[in-house]
């Protein structure tokens, strides 16, 4: 999730408040195990992996709780306790991302994340990343009985983010099998298979989980009203993932702040599942011997095959029948939930260039 | 945790009875998946992870949650619906073991388990088997809330495994930080640090959590008994642990089943910390020289050093004290909770020979 737009409270007042709590996160984590005996030395680790690895995202994962709660809390809900319950909970999922983009990049042997190398990558680290990432995941629940153990929302969270994981973990699984690391098959790549991959692997833990996690925040639990977000946060998810996977090839790497590799990556990016609905034998004979390799002409063969089909003007297509879609969306299941929390996100996502 | 004794509940019967629950919580962690137009394919991969690391095991700890659920269980409790809550979540806990021994043997660098390959030496596999050690993970949750959602002690148990898997972890980065796999440095390890690496990644999990998730299965949340049988069962995992190191170079292999490698694996092992404690600066250059190495004759010079220090007698000495002090405990400890629990645990664990 990036964005540019500043609604849904996510100005830089906002970005400010969010990331102003973080040291306070670091202290809860790891302020009693500092000096302890026996875990002291685990517990140094432990605020190493948290200080490299939480910030230095944009954070609009954690911030969209902390958004989404002030725009459903009611008139006794929004006390300086429960505000900071919600920036523990915006943290949580910052986190929480952090525990899997950690074992992520070992798997998909990266190099680089946010302009510094992967965790793992580090001096000294190596495959001990492996717990680190583990460490991160135990860190959400810990913070979660710490802020919210009493409250009656407590289970409902725990339960949220377990289920959370499992999802996204399966659609780690079905990315695993449809794109390894260094194996082309461009069979395994299907629109559905796509579709289920963007919204087990990404759109569940950041679309769906960021405004659940508020909703049960402010006592909002019932499946008919759940379900109703999902609906519409998964469309969003959605729309946020090909549009990623656009601008990792047609973005401005001045604005991105990054060089796409999906295609060297042999990555199952919307662009390739698009161009193989619409090759002829010949073309997909050219993607077969090109996709998934580091060689700049391989790339470059790659990159006209996708303008000689026109895959920029598909997105545009795209674009626009999801953001149609998202207002029909909205129009039938945010009858009891504020529109404009997700107005915001998607004003936030829609037409980014970064 | 191994053991040959029949007391405790643990004989043939309570095994087979346990073993032939596995299918069951393999069906009720895939069935609905399996088949499924999104996720068939991941969940399909989850069956296979499932049934390639969770049995083989002794299932030790998992069958000592039921036992111990059979003799704390009041009258009404030892229905039949009960009595599977306390099975399914006996295999909690062999899939928790499983969840941290698949990553483990990444970390470690490990070859075989169980007499197998490792999960992630199979081909194919590869670091795929970090996810895959999410997914036993998120099992044991799924697990929990299938079987004992409703239950008032639901919370109770999710806390329980959230905090173990939390110390667990505390304990591997002090391994990992105490013996990294291919830096030799005698000065890390220290009977200080050993103790807190069993406690922290070995006794928790395997002693104090079975015991626990079944006091809590029957109602029995107090943190005083909790505090009580905390400590009886540390011991014993310290136990268990420091005789595991001594049966990894004195065991029979005949008996149990594998050839001990700790001494080339630069293990924190009690032996070479007890070593540590006695040797002159001589012995303990031969040691520098010697240990965590793979050559035979580098090996047998560690042997030999640890013989002429009388290394076993020392471990028959602790054992006699530790057997001892475990009596002790138990008088003082387990006033209120049956003590045939912790003499049936101690009767298996002491003086085996595998």
């Amino acid at each position: 999730m990036n964005g540019t737009g500043s609604s849904g409270g996510s100005g830089a007042a906002e970005r400010e408040e969010f990331a102003a709590f973080f040291p306070q996160i670091v202290r809860d984590l790891t302020e009693d195990g500092l000096g302890h005996p026996e875990v002291g030395d685990a517990v140094a680790r432990l605020k190493e992996v948290l200080e490299y690895n939480v910030p230095g995202g944009k954070c609009n994962r954690g911030m969209t709780v902390v958004a989404a709660f002030r725009q459903l809390a009611g008139p006794g809900q929004r006390d300086p306790e429960s505000l900071r319950c919600a920036l523990a909970v915006g943290w949580c999922i910052e986190l929480f991302q952090a525990f899997f983009l950690v074992a992520d990049d070992i798997m998909d042997e990266s190099l680089t994340r946010r302009g510094h190398p992967c965790w793992y990558k580090r001096e000294g680290i190596g495959l001990d990343a492996i717990n680190d990432a583990f460490l991160l995941e135990s860190s959400v629940y810990r913070l979660l009985k710490k802020y919210c153990g009493g409250k009656p929302y407590y289970l409902h969270l725990l339960e949220l983010f377990l289920q959370t994981g499992y999802q996204t973990e399966l659609g780690q699984v079905l990315d695993l099998i449809t794109a390894p690391v260094s194996r082309v098959d461009l069979s395994r790549f299907s629109e559905q298979r796509y579709k289920a991959i963007v919204k087990y692997k990404t759109a569940f833990y950041s679309f769906y989980l960021p405004v659940a996690a508020a909703m049960y925040m402010v006592g909002i639990d019932s499946k008919e009203e759940h379900d109703n977000a999902k609906a519409i946060l998964l469309e969003m998810g959605e729309y946020f993932q090909i549009q990623d996977d656009y601008l990792d090839c047609y973005g401005d790497p001045a604005l991105t702040g990054k060089v796409g590799t999906d295609i060297q990556d042999n990555k199952c990016s919307w662009l390739v599942v698009e161009c193989l609905r619409q090759v002829t034998p010949e073309q997909r004979r050219i993607l077969e011997e090109n996709y998934g390799c580091k060689e700049p002409e391989k790339v470059a063969k790659v990159k006209e095959l996708y303008s000689a089909l026109g895959l920029e003007a598909a997105f545009r297509e795209y674009e626009e029948r999801s953001y149609r879609r998202l207002q029909e969306l909205i129009g039938q299941h945010a009858r009891r939930l504020p529109r404009d929390i997700f107005l915001g996100l998607a004003q936030k996502i829609y037409k980014r260039q970064k």
